[in-house]
């Protein structure tokens, strides 16, 4: 007798075959035929839901939904970029998260996805026959927050090796995006898998990689309201509690030569704003699809006047990583462009094809790396 | 211009005030304010759902919710035996996840749960002020499986010391149930900070707690099907695949006097049976409201005749716990007194006021890693 079994209730009804021609999504849970993607990138999806009259999928738009006389709705997407893209069903009014699928943390909160895969090409952010470093869930007190954070930190193969027992590593600091966490990164951006395999590959130097919730100041309201103060609330928990904390729990190398940071979207924001409010903390720096650029009136003014000048900013960052994909629309588009006008030495990174998600960011990663310590 | 931000619609309408007496449960996201919970152990749940005709929440048992004029559902629980529960809404027959909850593995995949609280007595599971260990998530290549699987690995506070560059650890392997996964008992389980607790306050020794996905030979059929063989399957995983894996990227002491074997439920079941089938391998060993027992008729022939002298079983296995809510109905009920009858020392524990829950086996957990090593 086993109280925690859980059998869903398939009806007994014939259901439509499965599409021959499609295979099941990465992202589906064990057992699960569906989501499934075919090789002209559309995904498909399913959802048993005998009563309802509306149903579509929100996946970078709405998807109506067409009803079999069995209860199972049906849906195909147009060709989507490659890559990852969240989604969930609206079944008359209400969000359903698809029980299908795995979950992953973003849409402020746990949500559904369905990943068109790329070919050998990505093959860098797969699970290779390397050494495998490890991503380890850390607990610390936020003084600045008062309360306890969790922090994931990606440490190299090597670091466990006794010959390494003294041995230390640069840190790259790595923000998602707004309405994710720090668990986005390591599940959809597949920091482990992409840092063990460049790292295998010579490609990369070992680094410890740390990924903490930018979600700050939360008691101070709700999320879309005021855009800039809450990025900024990042800002104190990163420098008072989280770059001690690791400095001191990790064999981790100090100084501002030993530290880079990089983030996407709005994490991009909080990137730029924080390397460079603080140049005497970082030396690399990354935005990832940023939600944010500078203004060119302020151009000379903005950051204590961090990019008036030129030679002393190239002097003092060694790598300025600047990267779009093709399908988005973001804010720092032009940013690459302006600082290269204004004599700031920057790499401008375009992803083929990739839209506002995370393959887009797992290039990004992929590229930025190999150029860190 | 953020294209990841999602705001979900919430109605002009006015909505039921929050009951005052209840507070938010801790499973619930950031920002939300549902489920909730009272001093009473009910549970408060919220949805919207304005075109719904039937609404009900499964937990424990069917309860209906009722529907405002603005369209939000609500229903409160029957007072709940303290602790961890799993739930979701069926909506017209539609499976719903909650939105505003966090999300376990559970129940075939990833379900919302609401978590009663106990008082000071719950501390033992808390985030507290002690040195924290870490959990990791390592990649490992199975043989038997011919697949990459995914092992989540709690290594103690010490274990990171430089001073502690050459110590090795005992290792506990500690099993999920049925519908769960090796993601339940760092998550659910708290495991991190029971074991943190409890090596902060002396009261057990430092060691390495290996959790798994007892879910193999997933090719041969679907959950629920072929009961015996499907728990049998994870063995040779286990022994083949996992343990030389630990003992090769872990710190980690070698040889049955330093191995343990915990599960529960159906992880119970695969406890008994491969530590009772190679007690050349563990010499300590916990059943966490287990779903097997040992039939009179067959307990001297039962694991090759390992219970048949019970002088030499005693002498053999060091601590054998058997645990059970007094909610609960499990299989292995009896089992403690029909060891005892037949000679074999055990410690039974009754998990006061607990179901087949996740307290339960927190609290098991906290009683039985004192005695190992």
């Amino acid at each position: 007798m086993i109280a925690l079994a859980v059998v869903l209730a398939v009806p007994a009804l014939a259901q439509r075959p499965i599409p021959g021609w499609t295979k099941v999504s990465e992202t589906a849970l064990p057992f699960r035929q569906y989501p499934r993607v075919d090789a002209a990138n559309q995904i498909y999806w399913r959802l048993y839901a005998p009563k309802a009259e509306n149903v579509y999928v929100d996946c970078r738009g709405q998807i109506p939904m067409q009803k079999d006389p069995d209860g199972w709705w049906y849906a195909t997407s147009r060709p989507m970029a490659v890559g990852f893209h969240f989604y969930h069903f609206v079944v008359d009014g209400v969000t359903v998260t698809d029980p299908d699928c795995d979950v992953f943390d973003g849409r402020y909160g746990r949500s559904a996805a369905a990943e068109i895969p790329e070919g050998p090409e990505g093959d860098y952010y797969r699970t290779q026959n390397v050494p495998h470093g490890m991503v380890r869930e850390v607990r610390y007190w936020s003084e600045y927050e008062q309360q306890w954070r969790r922090a994931m930190v990606y440490t190299p193969a090597e670091y466990e090796l006794a010959k390494n027992a003294r041995k230390k590593y640069p840190v790259l600091y790595l923000q998602h995006g707004m309405s994710e966490d720090e668990g986005s990164w390591p599940k959809q951006g597949r920091v482990g898998n992409i840092m063990d395999n460049l790292i295998a590959a010579g490609e990369c130097k070992p680094m410890i990689v740390v990924m903490n919730s930018g979600n700050c100041g939360i008691r101070s309201g709700t999320p879309g309201v005021d855009f800039n103060a809450w990025a900024a609330s990042f800002e104190p928990v990163l420098i008072q509690d989280i770059i001690p904390m690791v400095e001191k729990e990790f064999r981790a190398l100090t100084g501002r030569e030993n530290r880079a940071m990089a983030g996407l979207s709005w994490g991009g924001k909080q990137t730029l704003d924080i390397a460079m409010s603080h140049p005497d903390l970082f030396s690399y720096v990354g935005l990832f699809s940023a939600a944010t650029n500078v203004r060119e009136d302020q151009f000379d003014t903005a950051y204590n006047g961090i990019f008036a000048d030129a030679a002393a900013f190239n002097k003092k960052f060694h790598y300025f990583f600047i990267g779009l994909g093709t399908e988005e629309r973001m804010s720092s588009a032009g940013l690459s462009e302006r600082l290269t006008a204004h004599g700031i030495n920057n790499t401008f990174y375009s992803s083929e094809g990739t839209d506002h998600e995370w393959l887009t960011w797992r290039r990004f990663l992929k590229e930025f790396v190999p150029h860190l310590f």
